[in-house]
């Protein structure tokens, strides 16, 4: 089934993108400097038909950790807030609540007597909020959520606080024919009704944490019920895990932001050919917020030496973004 | 970033497409009938633009089971002839499994034997084959036995048993702006490694059964190492779990053979708007095999059940198919 035709037609297209991509400054909140640089290069590199690094596009996998690479993540990650505000939204359903922890804490914004109680107190508030549904019914709570719920600082939607400079990264990706996968210790089912609309990433690009499902019949139609059980933890050790369980390939570029994502960027490293790794750094207490090191989300240590020792990307947000949110 | 003219000639290549399609018969190795018909019908009306079951093409997901769907599965499923294979090439490092079960059995080709071993002597089996190595080591093991294994009765390679009309199914499906999954009780990792160049699906576009995996570090660099322990039983009730897992989306069209894709069918059909789901019944004991209700591999009787009072596509090989397989 050849169409000579079809295929000439084609390739005048792939010749016409490549040529209206380069026209145009494909990172335009990136200010010129070192990280900007070395994104084009390797895009323009491995895409270079007849280059020593040319990769097929097929195998052009590029991984986005979510929380504080691609979105903010401050002053807790947003699915906290979810959380929270999903226990107080269930709290008139149960009165026990005002007496009992770890739900007494949250209903009382006591973020000191919510860390007293611990893991099994956190796991207890996540599997109460985010279990004992459909996965069509806690879909549409994430959407109605997200619909209205403002960031305490920004006074905005939680999918506006997303960086402007990686959504023009992403697009610059796939516009040279990359597949561009969220990577994140977030929830699966939390970020994928929203990925689409505000990433470009589908749903079936998105790999996540996720709790147990299990088929029920309810009048005679199967539904997706969500069991309080962890499935899966898609952080540190468990990315390269959840890479290889979701994908089945391995990306040739990783991007991230914390000790979490250092395995991720290590198992992309350890590739053959070209690869690209690279960490975004929150220094930008005006625009955003200065943390890295001393981070109270999640260490930021072992992967910034290693960054610096293997010659990885470092990105400065305040030096190297012109702009960081879309508004 | 818009670009007029980019967007001018992505218009003309779909209509070119779209028009290329029409022109030829997408399903030359299938008879006129009912089954051709339907399928026909169907992504007709889901890609007419204009039309009340216009589907985007972002929600065009198709899954397919992969034994006795895609390509044969007898005289038992191709991953036990790699699986025996197996044991027999460990067999010299591994003098004891001459005397001890369930590996006599296999070494002697003794299936009674080996099915007194149970569903433990199975398990046993499958994690001395499937288990211990690393992820890239099991695909290179899956890669080489492909390249010389035979099938008992055709002799030839297991990849050629593919069936010729699934893959024209495949290839139309594809050029109306499906995405095909592979959704199959089959490891995910015997799939992977040949899919892409066989069927047309890439690795991440491949879901099945999986041992657990963890991360190692070898000479400074991460390897995954394959665990003697079950993931993840993408069968039954497991595939539209499975489904939600990886792809996230409900699919519009399913394809299976057994009892073991009913939920996998249901799951599809409870969906709102145009669905298709489609049963292959094994009709043709001289090109193929004939089996069906009498199935040996896995029982096939509810689904035809409910296929024939649902009015689901059922295929009969012996009468619909011209051709069975590609050689």
């Amino acid at each position: 089934m050849k169409r000579p035709s079809l295929i000439a037609l084609a390739t005048l297209t792939a010749l016409t993108v490549a040529l209206t991509v380069h026209a145009a400054d494909p990172l335009p909140s990136w200010n010129d400097g070192a990280a900007k640089k070395s994104i084009i290069e390797f895009v323009t590199k491995v895409t270079k038909l007849d280059g020593p690094d040319f990769v097929q596009p097929a195998e052009r996998i590029a991984v986005f950790d979510n929380d504080g690479t691609l979105w903010a993540e401050q002053p807790i990650p947003f699915q906290g807030f979810f959380t929270f505000d999903r226990v107080k939204a269930l709290a008139p359903q149960h009165p026990e609540w005002k007496e009992r922890q770890p739900f007494k804490a949250v209903l009382e914004n006591d973020m000191k007597a919510l860390a007293a109680s611990g893991e099994k107190g956190a796991m207890e508030i996540i599997m109460t909020t985010h279990a004992g549904m459909t996965a069509g019914e806690f879909e549409k709570i994430v959407k109605d959520w997200l619909a209205t719920a403002k960031h305490p600082r920004f006074k905005r939607s939680f999918t506006d606080l997303v960086y402007q400079p990686m959504l023009e990264l992403l697009a610059y990706l796939r516009e040279n024919g990359f597949k561009t996968y969220i990577v994140s210790g977030g929830g699966v089912e939390f970020m994928r009704p929203w990925s689409e609309k505000v990433y470009g990433i589908p749903p079936e690009q998105v790999v996540g944490s996720s709790i147990k499902l299990k088929v029920e019949m309810r009048d005679g139609k199967p539904v997706l019920i969500r069991l309080p059980e962890i499935d899966f933890i898609d952080d540190g050790p468990g990315k390269p895990v959840g890479i290889q369980k979701f994908i089945g390939r391995r990306p040739i570029a990783a991007f991230g932001n914390s000790d979490g994502d250092l395995q991720m960027l290590q198992w992309t490293a350890a590739g053959e050919g070209p690869r690209f790794m690279l960490l975004v750094c929150h220094t930008d207490a005006e625009r955003e917020w200065a943390y890295d090191r001393q981070s109270s989300i999640q260490q930021f240590d072992k992967a910034l030496d290693e960054a610096q020792r293997r010659g990885w990307t470092v990105v400065d947000m305040k030096k190297d973004w012109k702009r960081v949110f879309p508004f």
